[in-house]
């Protein structure tokens, strides 16, 4: 396809994808907590996935599920047996979150390929949307697990014991119980039965709103994602102390947690500014913090702190040295203090380097198209590295958004998406 | 009294003392929580004063109530006309607080007039032991209000607007409710009647347990306290910042809760071992630190922090200093980190001197008895700040105690409180 019939057939979806957005919103509207909510495995997330099905269908797209759920919807290429194009991205939700955080990517997918079918294009090689389930696990999963279930499952990186030890935070039930519930087959998962053979991928492409503030603020509609940043993390941190009073024993004889743990996040902190000043790439975050309200008091020193970690970065070595600094600073600042800290299960994500050559295309696209982009590292997790990670040529393409994400206020322009939808489309286009 | 009279005669008291510690402790125990509850105003405390008259009763002394429901317990002196000392101490607890905080003070005082009254003993002066009332405010009320509503009230010192903005956290009743509704004159006290003259009293003398581990650390049965610290205290401060995603929003970008509200802390806790060095007095403490569980989560930069903050020291110049530090770092470091800091309502208590010449005259008779003892501040509030801001020469005796205070596991040796117990009827027994 010529740059401007694809310009124009894509934009002839947008109609559609606007109702199709409107119609989800709906769907899977919190009316009691505002936005929508997708639960990973519950009702608003197979809503998501039934509504999708729908307008695959509706297209004439090929539609099949795994294992674990995911949907493909897929546009027969020519060369049938060549390895395919995946355009993918999650149809799940944090609670009362956003309408386009994930969504945006499987209804950029389903435009694209409206756009070929009604145009009479036929590509070279077979075009699959992918509806990934379940990629807000740590917003809907506790216990010890990773991240991106659906995706993993697909691609046979799931670790079978996950499905026992993750559990959803609002049932009680496992992972692998919510599988079974949902209908798909928890038994090939726990054989570690693969779906998807990389080999048979040509690349994964995810379009995504940018769930930070760079385009919005640095001015253009369109990122091309770099990288994604791994993760360090602890979810359960405590600093145990002694309650006293707080008037009446001295500092030296105290046992104060909030005191401890203060020092012990200040430090953290100033290692973030010594990694930005050397040129280094990390962000820091302690989301949670909090004395027991049970026992607390203004009158009493802390005797316990509880809070998490979560460092970033897209330097494996990055990470693994604010690990070592967190298990020295508390064992030093514990000694120091007569405190004791329990940083409980520090838990490593690998950053993903999007593929080069892909994202020299993306690149290249946005010129052709004349669509203005910035290149831009991701900070959140994506299905996309776990694709990357399993050896699949993959790259993400950012839409910008205001308001951040994993909340209702997120909102993406449809004349981004647009712009976006073209460079998709673009890409899957090209058989290269 | 000789000093083997008054030792013997206070020493026969001790298994009384010791039967009426575990009256009280059965009377007001906390089935469910562990330890004594006796409310400010509530049962626990009614049983308390109940108790207390019961035994003031037996011993035959005259017994009264004023406008507040404080208890006096008076041994008439020879000569009625002469001011009167006043042994007291307050009878309601925290919530599955310890049984001796408070009450130890006024057992002490009715042991001492049991073994004058036993042994034929007849004082100078009137001694008047008073059960006080509502000493333990902080943990029972909320609204802007002062603290020790009892003494304040009988020494007509209680602002008549306390008694409709203090609130029991509890009951959601004001104090002027629960007042009337113990069966006392809460219309005296709007009127702001005193009960007490301070020139009618010669001198107020408390006993209390030692509510730190300083004694018992440095082996000394009983303490001549020093002086009563003052305090600043914050108790509803916040830091507001923007929820954001942790992984997507560059640090530059954020306004992060918790890193403002730990770097604030880190610099007040620095400002400590500043007036440490200086050979300044000045504990610090943050009781309550804490992300809002409704909405914080790993993967978010917290958009707000709640603390409080309790600053006391001997030195009303060092709580000043400290009260303008907090403003000045809450605006430096709310300005740099995008984030804005309210700190509420900052409440100051002078620090309370003890009277000279009584505490020359308590070490005299720890000679004179032979009883170690350390001269010591007292780091918590007690009654006898609010006697020596109204002019009343006031003195307190520690009583050694394991475990700190505020706690079901507070313990007080008998032959510790027997030591103390000697001291504070040698000071009543003398009319200077």
């Amino acid at each position: 396809m010529n740059r401007s019939d694809l310009t124009q057939a894509v934009d002839g979806e947008m109609t559609g994808a606007e109702k199709l957005f409107q119609a989800l919103r709906e769907r899977t509207a919190d009316a009691a907590a505002g936005g929508v909510t997708r639960p990973s495995y519950g009702p608003g997330e197979q809503a998501a996935h039934d509504l999708m099905a729908e307008a695959a269908g509706a297209v004439g797209l090929e539609i099949a599920t795994d294992f674990a759920g995911n949907l493909y919807m897929t546009l027969p290429g020519r060369e049938r047996g060549a390895p395919a194009w995946i355009a993918g991205s999650h149809l799940d939700s944090v609670p009362s979150g956003g309408n386009f955080d994930g969504a945006a990517g499987v209804i950029a997918g389903l435009s694209a390929l409206a756009a070929f079918r009604r145009s009479g294009f036929v590509p070279v090689r077979d075009v699959t949307v992918m509806g990934v389930r379940a990629e807000e696990t740590s917003s809907w999963f506790k216990g010890r697990h990773g991240t991106h279930f659906g995706s993993r499952a697909a691609l046979g990186r799931l670790d079978p014991g996950e499905l026992d030890r993750a559990v959803r935070l609002d049932t009680g039930r496992t992972l692998g119980e919510h599988i079974r519930d949902a209908g798909f087959d928890v038994e090939a998962l726990r054989a570690g039965r693969a779906y998807l053979d990389p080999k048979r991928i040509h690349g994964y492409i995810e379009l995504h709103i940018e769930q930070g503030p760079v385009l919005e603020r640095e001015r253009f509609p369109v990122g091309v994602v770099t990288g994604i940043r791994g993760t360090v993390r602890a979810r359960d941190c405590a600093c145990f102390g002694t309650y006293t009073h707080s008037g009446a024993v001295p500092h030296e004889y105290r046992a104060d947690a909030v005191l401890a743990t203060v020092e012990f996040v200040a430090a953290l902190d100033r290692e973030w500014e010594t990694v930005r000043d050397a040129g280094g790439d990390l962000v820091f975050t302690v989301g949670k913090l909090y004395t027991d309200a049970r026992v607390h008091g203004l009158s009493k020193v802390p005797g316990e702190a509880r809070f998490c970690l979560d460092i970033r970065s897209d330097e494996p070595a990055v990470l693994a040295r604010m690990a070592r600094r967190a298990e020295t600073l508390a064992a030093d600042i514990g000694r120091r203090r007569r405190v004791r800290f329990e940083l409980g299960p520090v838990v490593f994500s690998d950053p993903a380097v999007m593929h080069v050559g892909l994202r020299r295309r993306l690149l290249e696209g946005c010129r052709e198209l004349e669509i203005p982009a910035l290149e831009i590292a991701s900070g959140a997790g994506h299905d996309a590295a776990d694709f990357a990670h399993a050896g699949v040529p993959s790259a993400m393409i950012f839409v910008r958004n205001a308001h951040g994400s994993h909340n209702p206020e997120e909102d993406m322009q449809m004349a981004d998406f647009a712009l976006g939808t073209r460079l998709l489309a673009w890409m899957l286009a090209d058989a290269r």
